[in-house]
């Protein structure tokens, strides 16, 4: 069934659920699900609301202009997806091929609806895997010039109209301007349990402080390296008789879990943003 | 802040939302939370509508009455709930005291809004624990006569106006007698993962059968044993180092935490029982 | 570093440690690891055993000769493997590809120390899995004899000198005979928490039961369906929001999950079997 | 059964495991459990050994004093324990009583094999719980003069022979005169997955950072706090929907799981310290 789906937020007051259903059930729409959030301690109000896209009478640029006039008082900020349109994601990786093929994988599976045009690397090493599921493979080694590499891949971005920018394992840190440029775009996969082990090296400091769990932590990426709104967090319980080396094995199995989560959340527009932090809503299925 | 919680269902149909938003919204009340489940498997819908009770301005039967005209053209099952009152709960236990210390403790910390009149057992020995909290406590031997017995414990419950009956790892089994008449407000924790290990000596079966986990379940009683409606579950995982004791130390940890939330969700009015599942709606605290 | 490893199991006596540490001594190993369990409850005493291949200083024939006769008078059942040897496995699978992906992405990754010649099916579905990957894939209809069906993977096994048989989601019952004949060396993942759920269906079965959570199940295949040893087992939480599609699609995860843990492990010569029950050690890595 | 432990470290060598078992051999005694650890990234050798004490045929110094000659030339660091000596436990709390209560029941439940001759506070509030178990309450005001309340908790802790000091959300910082004088007989519970969150207030820097988890962490006090070794930490899984307040509440039922599962541990022997990190040995019950 395709489907409408908007994203809600804006201050808490009285009555803001009432006005939006009723909104919706004028325009003839059946609401098939509404999903809320009250956050008391910011008073904030967050909503995601799943309508029938059979109920649209009207174009959808109409749609959303409309609704921007009922958002406009309650000064919302708002967006509107329709489920017909393939999201367009670019993966970005660097020698390990662990994310890489779970996010293939669950592709073909149909469980991650979008559409996978490019792989960006600054490695050759797995260009055998873009082969092996036919997409097209771009190197970009960083060399001498960071700035003109990261051009060079942005630049690939935009003619490929990328909608959203998986960093799956990609050891390089993005430029601000990068970042800026694609902001709320770029889903990062950190092997840690964030806060936790920021930077460089997580797995051998988790063996140096001796902690009895690792994790991995799924964010949009955020000019500060490794500070942006956490979408999904996982962890795997360890002991003593691992090393760093058997804690990296480990805690690639949570890595990949969990950068699927995030990206499936994203695809599925069930992630809302406020002040760093992030509403992630259930998927009912 | 003083609540009034609406807790609905009925078949899913288009609307149902937007006019119970705009009942409860022409009478005045701002709706706190409301949340909402769709079932398409079952073409149900639930909802769990908390508001202001400050926005009350006729009598509690007045607003219950009224709503029953609302809701009866929509064949809505429901019922209404105050947060002002206290739910008055009999705890019965037989010898071991981990859940039983558990929920007194709960309460006292105030994680567990009620009140807790008497302790039921049909042994003497967690006598003491019922004397550290200052609580009565009924010593009801089973002897010749369960049924003698059963009838003790029932007029007890009810000459103490009891709102919900805890099982915590009371170890007889109730008559279908009983079971009816306190239908839906019996809560058993089994020390297992239903539906595995229905029935006695859970952990004697787990290790013969060598699973590498181990679970508690919270649910509903009813006539037929273990097969009441499920409200919460969790496991504990285990390996071959534990014996049978060894898995029934381990999961005392996980019965008491099961049960305990288990109770803190009816508590809270979060749980809606449909043809023997449950909805459980999360605490937003 | 090339290694070998024992796998001992004997009646529980006092001396055991003492003597089988002993008797490496002598012979000039090293013990890189020693794990053991005594199961008081069974009165079994299990060890495993690592050594420094390079220590060896006869063939490996006279090694397995000489701890025979040591082994003999303790009524030892033992095992030896060395590492040097990569085990071959099959696949079996049907039409779902999640757990082959997942094995083969494995495999590639080195997380799985095998060889994988051949993947079989009862379908044509996943060739194009097997395609990307370059392992020959045989596709065997069912169709009106079973028992023809079953000769001609036994006789391929055979021919492919296979040591190991998982079945990735292989949606058919094998006969008696065949589990017979590769006793101890087909792993299965079975997409439900064991001893709950046995046999078909087991997520429509898991949404009209209402639990809240599900799990997977990989063990060795015995004749009774579903009863074989459990090698490891995983849940996930789930709650009302899912539909019996949506338990399934949530637990492919855990089913990969497990079962490649499954297969590691055996891999790795870390399971001994006794009575119906594993004992698996601890990778220390 | 009574039961001697020894705690083993040393550089790892060939023959250490051999020399060991056979020095106990030679002694007379049957090894019940011999848990191992060898970690190869710091070429470190773990070890604990569990003898029937009824095998003894000396004294228990003369035991030591002959272990200590057998030790010395290998430099081991190492202890002895024996299983009928209970161990002597202080409880410090403040004002939240969800620690202290579990403590108290395990205890009573026979999980904790101790004595709590007393319990020690800053605050008056939890002397009621104390009552309730006849445990002496000791209230100390910090007041103007830290220094001298520590110094009555200490002198206090002397006069009655305290082995183990647990901090059950004791909410005053202890000197380092205080922990070098009882170093390894302190343990702490954090409210936070350490190293993250590190301090004061975790809870509600875990809301403002956005986590999908929160967590606890049993460790030994060191003198910069929050950085002695842990020796047990968990998570659970939080989203949205909690506010600072309800982290909190639901981060409780982790921190007594968490410490309860470390001061176990630490009773049973199967701790041991190394370069601010712990081996924990599995119990086998």
């Amino acid at each position: 069934m395709n489907k409408i789906v908007f994203l809600i937020q804006c201050d808490d007051k009285k009555g803001i659920l009432a006005s939006t259903v009723n909104y919706f059930y004028e325009k003839g729409f059946n609401i098939l699900h509404c999903q809320q959030h009250t956050d008391s301690y910011e008073n904030m109000y967050y909503m995601r609301i799943e309508l029938d896209a059979t109920d649209l009478s009207t174009s959808r640029s109409l749609l959303m202009e409309d609704f921007g006039r009922f958002a406009e008082p309650l000064k919302m900020k708002w967006s509107c997806h329709f489920s017909d349109y393939k999201a367009r994601v670019a993966i970005l990786v660097s020698k390990t091929s662990h994310c890489l093929y779970d996010i293939l994988a669950r592709k073909l599976e149909g469980e991650l609806d979008c559409e996978i045009p490019l792989i960006i690397s600054n490695h050759p090493d797995l260009e055998i895997v873009a082969n092996q599921f036919r997409i097209p493979y771009y190197f970009f080694p960083v060399g001498d010039d960071k700035k003109a590499q990261e051009e060079k891949i942005s630049s690939l971005l935009e003619r490929f109209d990328i909608d959203l920018v998986v960093l799956a394992r990609y050891m390089q840190i993005l430029s601000g301007t990068f970042i800026e440029k694609w902001n709320g775009k770029i889903i990062n996969i950190h092997h840690a349990f964030l806060p936790a082990f920021q930077g460089a090296n997580p797995y051998l400091r988790a063996y140096k402080r001796g902690v009895k769990m690792i994790g991995a932590t799924a964010h949009y990426a955020s000019e500060d390296l490794d500070q942006g709104p956490i979408i999904e967090q996982d962890v795997v319980r360890v002991n003593h008789e691992l090393s760093p080396a058997g804690l990296k094995e480990v805690g690639k199995d949570c890595e990949k879990r969990v950068l699927a989560k995030a990206v499936k959340a994203h695809l599925e527009h069930r992630i809302i943003i406020h002040n760093n932090r992030t509403i992630v809503f259930n998927a009912e299925i």
